[in-house]
């Protein structure tokens, strides 16, 4: 049985007294919610020894780092030291995205080094494959998507991208209606050039018993994509985007009537002011399902930081009730993210998680900015920095620039008001 | 006369009409607001040369990057290289909040060389001087701070943070309800210290008609301080800062009818979903006028990545109506910033003040973004940079990473969405 069976059954399962631990909630409250779909935990039959994560209502606003190799970077060693580096910093999943080099042995080396769930998007292998044998994405067969899910499977990925929701119908609402930047999903591309050029139906909805039927034998979470997400603050909230976002709120339901645990992905690029209701829509037409955004980036001109950009989308979608954050990277839009900017990602994406939790009411989150801001006027600099959301680059500051008394710092020198404030009521 | 008291007359200022220029809006539109003190132009009657810069209603939301030396960090020059970095990231204006070295010194050094319009905070000169002279705050008298005041205005100084609200009332508020981080505000901590010694009133509002007669004499503006800002998150929007405002409120307004423009300061560290009620309160309690926030930061655990913190809380507070965002640097609350910390955080501010222009629908904003959007989907790599909010930076990325084909980047390489898509239908 899957996580969702069992939790119907009335079975507390070990993941979810972990998760319930972990996030100080009741076990049979959380339960409940796995087995009403508010709540998923990405965990493949096959991957033992992970620490399981809870995403949805309830709990911590959860965040993803990408990682993986492109065609033009593809040094496993270095995906290694992201995978790393993103744990360190404290990301609560790991997708990884490869398209270049050893696909399958990076995507092995990443499930036996992560110490948390791992993603992936299946349909990318089966385009790699398709272009290094055929020579072109349009030879990608239907029976090689899925061989690629049933290979990611077995190999324990604990949720997939499915971007079930690129149907032919679709397609012609995009292009009746037109847009700015077409498709910028890569998923979504594969798809529609692949379901354009045969004027065939999109393999992962028309058989998508075939995948329930791979999802549900090993527990995979399925993550909806949103292939056709707009790719600027134009395209948004378009009628393309939410006639995806109605199939895939269909077939969440298909999902969980099959007792497999579905997420819905989400934009991509949104002004600021149609971000809650991306989310108050997302809510409402998938019945309550984990939402996973990826930014959302609430301007297209932020190239080199496009990691605030996100944060500003992330915290607003996470107040508004999104459940798990997609990072984005400093080098969004213009390269493969390095080692660092994977660590800058993250640190990103888990402030806009944090300050939408604290936003949201979680009592945890407000006791933890409590703590600091006692330490704060104490004085106390040891605190301050391990309660930092970053103690690495806290106390790297601090330590490159020594203020003549201990206990303030070179912003104000003498003149620190908390100094001042604080003498002042001790004498 | 005033701009404020011009633009009541009816004369459209050249002030006036060079920024409805800049600002594309039409000139009698521009001056009727500033009429109505729901737009400012701070701009100091000594200082001429510098471009004027319209802040308030209807207008593109600015940025200012504070400078200055602490008692620990007193280089003139690291602070004049500040000063350059600002501008050339596009800050709006600049203050200098210097308490270490030759303060007028430096003052006037910044006043020659900046191009944009500078404002100084006169309180932390008076501190300083009393300390220095006569070894403590307390012993900082009205004369003293007046003196400061009138030496910045005649220096040119174009606007100018008066906390004026920190009252004995306002303080025994503070008192009676208790708090967690007392007074973060340095001005406010001065005050305070000065007037719970003394029991007297804080001078600048028991002689706040001094005050604005020297604002009336050389066109100051006024940026009300507030001293009592919240510190931290659990510290917002409680009945110090709301007293503090109420009294902020009616000294604007006395401030408007003598002729003199005035904005409100806000804070600081505040919950993100406190932060669109804080500016409702602002706006309605002070009839409109500018708002001026700090951050608001959304979390207080962000040391080392404040300027993220304060980047959500712009965008935030900028879309609900905030018309000024003082930028946060990455060294906030742990040491004087460095150069690069001033780069860094004017970059963050003007992604929050950008994303919220466009979600106020402004439309020179909103067809940035499209331009963008357009390069993106044309894979014109070059346009792409130039319309980065930071092209240095866009362009040492790319450069940083080549991919194999120059049309792409090495993010996903051949296997771009947008190539594929655009050499599927250009085929």
């Amino acid at each position: 049985m899957t996580q969702l069976e069992q939790a119907r059954a009335g079975t507390i399962t070990e993941a979810v007294q972990l998760v319930a631990q972990a996030e100080c909630v009741e076990p049979d409250v959380l339960s409940a919610r796995v087995a009403e779909g508010t709540v998923v935990i990405p965990l493949n039959k096959r991957n033992t020894g992970i620490r399981p994560v809870g995403i949805g209502k309830g709990l911590t606003i959860k965040v993803n780092a990408n990682i993986g190799t492109s065609g033009d970077q593809a040094d496993p060693e270095e995906e290694l030291k992201k995978l790393r580096v993103a744990i360190d910093a404290k990301a609560d999943t790991i997708m990884d995205l490869s398209t270049g080099g050893d696909i399958t042995r990076l995507r092995r080396a990443v499930m036996e080094n992560s110490t948390v769930p791992v993603g992936t998007v299946p349909i990318y292998q089966a385009a790699v494959e398709a272009v290094r044998s055929n020579g072109g994405i349009i030879h990608m067969t239907p029976d090689l998507v899925f061989s690629a899910v049933e290979d990611h499977a077995r190999d324990g990925v604990d949720f997939m991208t499915i971007h079930a929701g690129v149907t032919l119908a679709a397609l012609e609402q995009l292009r009746s209606q037109g847009r700015t930047t077409d498709i910028v999903s890569r998923g979504g591309a594969f798809l529609a050039t692949w379901m354009l050029y045969h004027k065939a139906e999109n393999p992962l909805y028309e058989q998508y018993e075939r995948l329930l039927s791979i999802a549900r034998e090993y527990d995979i979470t399925l993550s909806l994509g949103d292939g056709l997400r707009p790719g600027c603050l134009a395209d948004a909230t378009d009628r393309a985007q939410i006639h995806e976002l109605l199939t895939l709120g269909e077939l969440a339901q298909r999902a969980s009537d099959a007792g497999v645990q579905v997420m819905i992905e989400g934009p991509g690029h949104v002004p600021l002011d149609q971000v809650e209701a991306q989310v108050v829509l997302q809510k409402r037409l998938c019945n309550g399902a984990p939402f996973y955004v990826l930014g959302p980036l609430v301007t297209d001109i932020a190239a080199g930081h496009d990691h605030i950009a996100c944060a500003i989308g992330g915290a607003v979608a996470g107040m508004a009730g999104a459940d798990f954050l997609c990072y984005v990277t400093p080098s969004e839009h213009l390269k493969l993210p390095s080692v660092d900017d994977v660590r800058e990602g993250v640190i990103a994406a888990r402030i806009a998680a944090h300050a939408a939790d604290i936003a949201r009411g979680l009592e945890r989150a407000i006791n933890t900015d409590k703590e600091m801001s006692k330490a704060r006027k104490g004085l106390d600099w040891d605190k301050q920095i391990s309660l930092s959301i970053d103690p690495v680059k806290a106390k790297a500051y601090r330590s490159s620039s020594q203020p003549s008394s201990n206990d303030v710092c070179t912003m104000c020198g003498g003149f620190c008001a908390i100094k001042i404030i604080k003498d002042y009521f001790d004498s």
